[in-house]
């Protein structure tokens, strides 16, 4: 989630697709995250009309080839069911963590299919954010793997706050999560802290031959060889076991409310951020815990913040809003309703 | 600090030496630890003879190869050290963690030099333990990159509380207090935590160019791409920063008292210990910061603990005393202090 070297065009007061050279040009968006990888085909309209998906493409965990890899296989998808020429994509935005060190590796893949487009980078966090508002203005908060936010001030970050990783930070993150439900599993096997329910939820999960009442030292051996052959952010895996138990047992839901505080925490420190902005809030932790927004939107209401909090699974609605953006189509709060139905229908399961 | 299969002769009613073959037999103890590795030729009655002195050699850490190779070169220096012939050597015994999967490439390493004395392996654990004291029974307490505690009865373990590595546990370790003292500067940098001396400190100390005033994003890029190069348990280095400033930084004496309440729970989650039992207290972090001793021995007095604290720098000694009993020498409080005395003069710089 490291910020992007983003080419970005001055917005005009042009009408949609003025700019473009005619009315058959086409965009390709690509929105890589660290789980998968999602390539759409649409118009200058913001209709989608080929959808791809792929394996996970975050720069930094999985390396720059794969990351390459995985959007031409999305992009070659989205091609296909869109049954258009290539040629005819002019503008190809891919939103994604780390630098601009990679792009060429993924341009060289997208040459490889016909797409000769120029590769414009965006960042991952203001593809979420543009994800959720039609807004210029605003704060992102993500909670995935890691864990950020960001104030974005004319479509532009301005301010950041989190988002260094496992080690320096993340706080209230997936792998955040998960590292203090291993902790506590462990800290209740040796009885170095209280009983939890989360034990029985974390050995089955991590592959542990056993039960609570089988030798301790038999069962943290095996979680020891298993747990520390997944490297550092994968582990964030396990952070679902929290929120299963938070509703039952008190160490899931003292976690599961720390993690809260940490994230309204990373917001507030934001303190440049105008309190009555839209505040977007994604990454699958924070878009599939209902109980966590909530606990954040409250601390952040307690704090004086009065803008509305919208919840955004990924930040693809956000890159084709970017990608059009940069071309100089005006993506208001009466179209960008439109792009969400559109990619929601072609992303829909069909007969 | 995972239990060694160590073979466990019975002690005996025998005198010093009183198995033994002859009166010029020796032994050669070794006692590997993660960062440096011992050697000492002494005699049956605990004279040191010769000593030597090698890198790190924690067989988890940084392989079984190494550990082999490191446990030579100080066996080598401490024969050379005693004017001894290697076929003079009838007892070997290497004190280190991890398991014995090692063993025969440093039986090997042995060899090459001319000891052909089978090789037992002891607990890192126990070797502490018996540096601290005479007696038999009591518990040992370790914090030094990682942190764990036994029981010892009759000289062997017989329950253990934590030492499950930097991610399961290890609470109160170096690492556990060097991962603290990295997120409350990065906490800080981004104004989520309070302001902390520790920036001032952990900036240079990391190599990070650039103090507080800098960009924080230009600050935090950097100690990023430095501390990510470090293997997880290495920033245990940043540890002794929080003992630096704790007099005078509150941040720093949070992370200090939290230490120490969590070795205090390491010690009492083992039920099975007597508290009027001695406790060694050893490992890099607590033998060398006695405040941190201070609180841990407060708190356990708190919680009605009698016994003794002993502090000890490394499990020398203690090796040295197991590797005589497994001969039958009783190592009692009488011949306990003359040992640490010899090992005492043969470590002292000469002239």
């Amino acid at each position: 989630m490291a910020p992007a070297n983003r080419r970005c065009h001055p917005l005009t007061s042009e009408g949609p697709g003025a700019r473009l050279n005619g009315p058959m040009d086409l965009f390709l968006t690509l929105d890589a995250g660290g789980t998968s990888t999602r390539a759409i085909v649409h118009t200058a309209d913001g209709v989608a009309l080929g959808y791809g998906v792929a394996g996970g493409g975050n720069p930094t965990a999985s390396g720059a080839e794969a990351v390459a890899r995985e959007l031409r296989t999305a992009t070659a998808s989205a091609l296909g069911m869109a049954h258009v020429s290539p040629g005819q994509v002019t503008q190809a935005l891919a939103a994604m963590a780390g630098s601009a060190v990679s792009i060429a590796g993924v341009e060289e893949g997208l040459e490889t299919l016909g797409v000769r487009a120029p590769l414009q980078l965006g960042s991952d966090l203001e593809a979420i954010f543009a994800s959720g508002t039609a807004s210029l203005d605003g704060v992102a908060l993500v909670s995935g793997t890691g864990a950020a936010a960001v104030v974005v001030q004319g479509g532009t970050t301005t301010a950041r706050s989190d988002g260094r990783g496992w080690l320096l930070g993340d706080a209230g993150s997936g792998y955040w999560i998960a590292r203090r439900v291993i902790r506590a599993v462990t800290a209740d096997l040796d009885r170095r802290g209280p009983r939890t329910a989360l034990t029985d939820a974390l050995l089955p999960a991590a592959g542990v031959v056993g039960d609570r009442n089988t030798d301790k030292d038999v069962l943290l051996d095996q979680l020891v060889a298993l747990l520390y052959a997944i490297p550092a952010p994968g582990t964030a895996r396990f952070a679902p076991l929290a929120f299963d138990l938070a509703g039952t047992d008190h160490v899931a839901a003292r976690i599961v409310d720390d993690a809260g505080d940490k994230l309204a925490t990373t917001v507030l420190a934001l303190h440049s951020a105008d309190r009555s902005v839209p505040l977007v809030a994604g990454g699958s932790v924070l878009f599939r815990q209902e109980a966590l927004r909530t606990r954040v939107a409250g601390l952040l209401r307690g704090s004086g913040w009065s803008g509305s909090m919208h919840p955004v699974s990924d930040g693809t609605v956000g890159a084709i809003c970017m990608n059009l953006r940069s071309s100089g189509v005006i993506v208001d709060a009466a179209m960008h309703p439109r792009i969400v139905q559109s990619l929601h229908e072609i992303r829909a399961p069909r007969p």
